[in-house]
């Protein structure tokens, strides 16, 4: 049997929610923006709205037997097990919520919809979307990256997610690379995040572009506002061959392998999905991240190290929360 | 029915082996010294025939029946599914070496006997011991760390030894701290092991004498010559109240809680057995550690931190070989 679910990614700016084929992918999918002044109550009825909205349209060719379910993944701490999203960053207003029951209380008071509800956070959906749908694929065990405002990851062993006891395992991005540095990370000295973190990487560029006596384009790029700048100008003044951009985007990668070496040494995790928007950068951080990553790590690790770009973009979500409904890969 | 087995750790000093009944432990013990100099086929000979001696020795109360194999710890890489050991560091003229079969194969050419032959390596057959028998018998998820002339480790998983896809997970020793650093160990900079190994925890202490206005005892206890000092004096003058060496311990606890900060940031394993010489030290190393990593971690995951002594001893490794052989704790 075929199986469908409404696959949902609740983000701080935008919800994104997907009619998902088990087997063919996303059939038809729909972006509003969050409420985010309405609070919990309003937001959990935004999520109810369009799951009864996208049930409704898919069930002109689908019977409702035919859904697995609805898959939500969203920002901050979850408690898979018990269905919970505590503080969500970007989520002003929220305290702990039970999130999942609350979905299905709505579903069922006011669409009549009984349907299994599934809650992760972003970063293990993402990994599991693209476990299930996208880079992934061929992989049994993979680290998950999401390159953006922050690093973020997710875990899949043995075609599972990998969640640890309490349900906090995959913080690649609070991984401490650097204990006596001066950068700090909700409070933490010298992590991943502050590095490569979209501030860090900022940062980066800024003391690189103090330090170069040839000169950059990139201040041409931000309007010479330097508290403007932000990674998609340094992609571009790379792409256009600026030597500072090229420089910043080859200490990026090497910090992001220092991270990925710490995975391979304690986890003998070799595969690297990268997705996030700082991705987009590609090859220009790949490749100095896959050369420090062999660098920092023993050559009997070395066998398979791999690092490929994420397929989804910013579909992963909807895939990964539909796939939660599935199951495992 | 009550099982029996033939647990061996395997040193580049000493082959300690012991007869192990599943649930009540130890029942006899032997150790002799590894004759390195013989290669490969001289020690697999000697594991032979102690293995021998012990069966003969217990099977005057047990039953060959009884015996559920013969388990070996050994250092270096292994490859618990092929059984090979790989260039152990301290036995010198080891290649790669099927060990596990060779062992069993003379275990029937020599000594008629027919048994189930298990090997691992040394940190995971530590961890396993402890599971098992020892500090890690109520966790279900933990880290052994062993604190030595290295920085070894393994994992438990689920009441399992996580070993990774490849078999080389737990090497938290060669997790980098410090990527900038430039203390390096087996070519890689700054890693857990290049600080708190026992070189590193010598160097730390050399620059806090040099650094130190007020004095310290440590001089008289290695009679003057630095060249001599090792973590033991470091011991013996915190006992004494030593400034110098508490600051020392104090350092080497803090950086150990940075590294473990890493694994719980990562895998979400919140328990830590610390075994090993240099555990030796005690709370001079716990507290601190137990502070660093509150500090090195976000507040979601301080629920359940803990840090134990292990249990087993030198005894560790016997007992971990025993447990390959018995299964799942």
């Amino acid at each position: 049997m075929i199986r469908w679910a409404i696959g949902i990614d609740l983000g701080g700016t935008a919800i994104k929610a997907a009619v998902v084929c088990e087997e063919r992918g996303i059939l038809t999918d729909r972006t509003i923006l969050t409420e985010t002044a309405s609070g919990p109550a309003g937001i959990v009825g935004q999520l109810a709205a369009l799951v009864a909205d996208l049930y409704r349209l898919a069930c002109e060719t689908l019977a409702p037997a035919d859904f697995a379910g609805v898959g939500v993944g969203a920002p901050g701490a979850v408690d898979a097990v018990k269905g919970v999203l505590s503080y969500p960053p970007n989520l002003p207003g929220w305290g702990i919520v039970s999130l999942r029951d609350e979905l299905q209380k709505l579903l069922i008071a006011n669409e009549a919809l009984s349907m299994p509800v599934f809650l992760d956070n972003d970063a293990n959906v993402a990994a599991f979307g693209e476990a299930f749908y996208g880079a992934g694929r061929e992989f049994r065990d993979f680290l998950m990256v999401t390159l953006g405002t922050g690093v973020g990851g997710g875990i899949i062993l043995n075609r599972k997610l990998y969640r640890g006891t309490h349900g906090t395992a995959g913080e690649v991005g609070f991984m401490i690379i650097d204990f006596e540095a001066t950068t700090l990370h909700a409070g933490i000295r010298g992590t991943l995040e502050s590095f490569i973190g979209k501030k860090g990487i900022v940062d980066i560029a800024r003391r690189m572009i103090e330090a170069s006596s040839s000169g950059s384009c990139i201040g041409k790029l931000c309007d010479n506002d330097f508290t403007r700048l932000s990674p998609i100008h340094l992609e571009r003044a790379a792409l256009e061959g600026d030597e500072v951009s090229l420089a910043v985007w080859k200490r990026v990668g090497s910090i992001l392998g220092v991270g990925l070496a710490n995975v391979t040494a304690l986890m003998d995790i070799r595969k690297f999905v990268i997705g996030g928007g700082v991705a987009a950068a590609g090859e220009l951080i790949f490749l100095p991240a896959l050369e420090q990553l062999r660098r920092s790590t023993l050559p009997s690790m070395h066998d398979g190290l791999a690092l490929v770009p994420a397929l989804l973009g910013n579909k992963a979500g909807m895939y990964g929360a539909a796939a939660l409904c599935f199951g495992e890969p």
